[in-house]
């Protein structure tokens, strides 16, 4: 049976008593390291900057260490980078998603192939 | 780098043009399969009949075919069972669901394992 140009989406979220990473904060996490400023890059996810800052906040209570670091002082006044823990969650996160992708891909050409 | 006690959870979904299958229809179908009838299918999902018949009929749009059909009379007056095409469909989303799982388990271990 055919079932022609159907595709999938998939979507991949850490939990440990509640949710605590997904593709939301990982955007997130990654335009801070772009912009080095949780400000800006909550803005560019037309995000609010307290909704933001919740959703960091809440990760990291769940995973005991922090996400992001202010930095203090510079020519923007301050802002934020990702600490190393930070850095290698997403990342972590990143190649998991990317590597996972490839796998369903397979296992949906078996069932969904037209 | 721990990160003890992470787990998590995956979703897939099915698309044409808009979505058009996921974990919420695969429900509702597997209890029409259960109860015979749309009706009681929604009142045990806590759904409201007209949400479940619109989410079925928009599925049914985007894939050209029906996914289940009234049955006319019987003891319960009436009610719907999966066609062929809706059974065949649920059950090749479930193995795809159950086997996508099998291979993200995988590939978590990898990045994740404590």
């Amino acid at each position: 049976m055919g079932d022609k140009n159907i595709t999938y989406k998939m979507s991949v979220r850490l939990f440990k008593e509640d949710k605590l990473f997904g593709p939301g904060i990982a955007r997130l996490l990654t335009y801070v390291e772009e912009y080095k400023s949780l400000n800006q890059a909550a803005a560019h996810m037309n995000m609010a900057y307290s909704k933001a800052w919740k959703i960091i906040k809440e990760a990291e209570k769940q995973l005991g260490y922090e996400l992001i670091t202010r930095r203090i002082g510079g020519s923007g006044g301050g802002g934020a980078v990702l600490t190393d823990e930070g850095r290698s969650l997403l990342k972590r996160y990143e190649a998991f998603v990317r590597e996972a992708q490839e796998r369903v891909d397979e296992v949906f050409n078996k069932y969904f192939s037209s």
